[in-house]
């Protein structure tokens, strides 16, 4: 008997319908492909539903509209592809108001330009309650075909682009109430000098970094044309269940170091006893996680610094039995637990 | 200052985010169409919302699935192409019964599976109240390339597949209260014969034809390889309605007949003064509704009766000046109106 998160599985997974053609892949990857002549298509869809994803009272509409494609994008963008389109099904309350709904099609619009996506179709309904949007990326992979999760090899180094857990951090402080854009905040702001304004900035840039979040295309699609990458994700659980996943699929371990996760100073400052859990277990980043062999390391560093996105390596792939491994500061190996922020909060107070 | 409905409507018509590439095709079709090395790329997305779209008073989890895919197929069909794959984004309230999904899931999985699509992927999220289906399906053009809305001309036959009506018949019998599926109904219906008998075979018809319509995917890919229609569209939302799109997007005006139009038995029976505004207004019959130059009947006739799909060639494609004329029984002309069902009972209603 299945259980009914396994159906819903189910539907998401592709375990059934009619066989996937040969070279098609619907499982277990940031997007399916499809093998189209010479070229493979990646199609992804995201889902996000009002009160689960995100809550109106912390965001506002031209904002949810690029994160809802932007979180579409940085699926192609973990296969080394190019975005090409994107389909945008949206079903709003009647009560919907007309600034609010053109300031969300202004949001999926700009998002899906800035990353020269067309917005190719969709569809619209009306809704009892709450928002639904369901945002569709197209690409194509470069010619050297996608960038999976399972070609990761023991030997190969990890990287991670970008910084982790502003976003998480951002979270935490729109549910408590912050709003960047309160006009007291702001004015007050400019009166205030030393930490107390690092840390106003601090908070805006995390809750920018929950509230906008850039998903790495340019990398991405960099390192799928030159196809160094032996497996690759972006980080959208965080980054201990997003590598966990990343060696599921490769069918290999990983022992990472705490010291060279790149900690984004506005998730550390003021309490920066919590800044890796928020690294570890925090949602939401956008950043890609990847794996390459040690001889690509040079021609990845200039990648990255000339499309001036930081890198760093944080750790190496093992062989499966060796697990998923994090070794802390004072050189402590233990396993990498497959969870999220709540997890590590606990798990790695240090104060 | 653009009203809701256009800012809405720019969503899915895509009039924004990056230009379209040369070849591609976002706006005004059933389908996308994303042009990949030789070969066309077909992508449609049909969302579902409980509440508007369907009611669970009368619509079992299994069937439900079951057209919520069939809606989508039904468009790639409508483009003369084949089916090659679906993701499925579901949104279901947490009281949702494992029983249920496994139902809808099992739905979804053989309605791709009958039409050779496998389900490649998809997203899940918990739902406050209602339930919310979306479904993207992908297919391929044939090598003749998609068939369009916009390719009819003056002198083009009209033509219609199956038969119109029975599908808005059925849904009326739901909404009041009859129940295919009850037992009471099927031990007493085996008690009668003769009139009484054709009634309810006729309303089992009708409820069955809403609940599990038929995409006629064999003759739309059919008449896709051979390239025969100039033009083609499904009936989602009534034959008044999609000839009107049809010949919006062909800049050209049509003259059908009311006593060609192929009414369902089931919508003509016990009240046959009303099957005429079902198989006119009423929607989701799922039928093709497509033009062809006179020298292609002989062909499409052969295509019809090789597959066994009934075609009604019901009237002829005029100058745009013209507009889009009904001639009905005694042979008086008027403009048919863009109109669903509630309009088409009151303006033919002819007892």
């Amino acid at each position: 008997v299945l259980t009914e998160s396994e159906l819903i599985a189910f539907i998401s997974r592709g375990r059934a319908g009619a066989p996937a053609r040969k070279g098609d892949l619907g499982i277990g990857d940031d997007c399916a492909v499809l093998k189209v002549g010479a070229r493979s298509l990646l199609v992804t869809v995201d889902l996000m539903a009002e009160g689960v994803h995100f809550d109106l009272a912390y965001t506002p509409p031209y904002l949810l509209g690029r994160k809802a494609v932007a979180a579409s994008l940085s699926d192609i963008a973990a296969m080394g592809g190019t975005p090409r389109g994107v389909f945008v099904s949206a079903a709003l309350p009647a009560k919907t108001k007309p600034a609010f709904a053109r300031a969300l099609v202004e949001g999926i619009h700009e998002e899906a330009r800035a990353a020269g996506a067309a917005v190719l179709g969709g569809d619209t309904s009306s809704s009892m309650h709450r928002i639904f949007l369901d945002v569709v990326a197209i690409g194509e992979a470069s010619r050297r075909g996608p960038i999976l999760r399972r070609g990761a090899r023991a030997g190969d180094a990890i990287y991670v682009s970008g910084t982790l857990g502003a976003s998480a951090r951002g979270l935490e402080l729109l549910r408590k109430g912050f709003r960047p854009w309160s006009r007291r905040l702001w004015s007050r702001s400019l009166l205030v000098r030393g930490r107390e304004a690092d840390r106003r900035r601090d908070e805006l840039v995390a809750a920018l970094a929950h509230l906008l979040p850039r998903p790495r295309l340019a990398l991405g699609r960099a390192l799928g044309v030159q196809g160094l990458p032996s497996a690759m994700i972006d980080v959208s659980d965080g980054l201990a269940i997003d590598l966990h996943r990343l060696c599921d699929a490769s069918r290999v371990g990983a022992s990472i170091e705490l010291a060279r996760i790149p900690v984004d100073s506005a998730a550390a400052a003021g309490r920066p006893g919590r800044a890796p859990a928020l690294a570890l277990g925090g949602g939401e980043d956008y950043e890609l996680l990847f794996t390459a062999p040690a001889r690509a390391e040079r021609r990845l560093m200039a990648i990255a610094e000339r499309l001036r996105e930081p890198l760093a390596r944080i750790g190496r792939i093992t062989p499966a039995r060796r697990g998923v491994v994090l070794v802390d500061g004072s050189g402590r190996r233990r396993p990498l637990p497959r969870a999220g922020f709540e997890h590590f909060r606990s798990a790695t107070r240090t104060t």
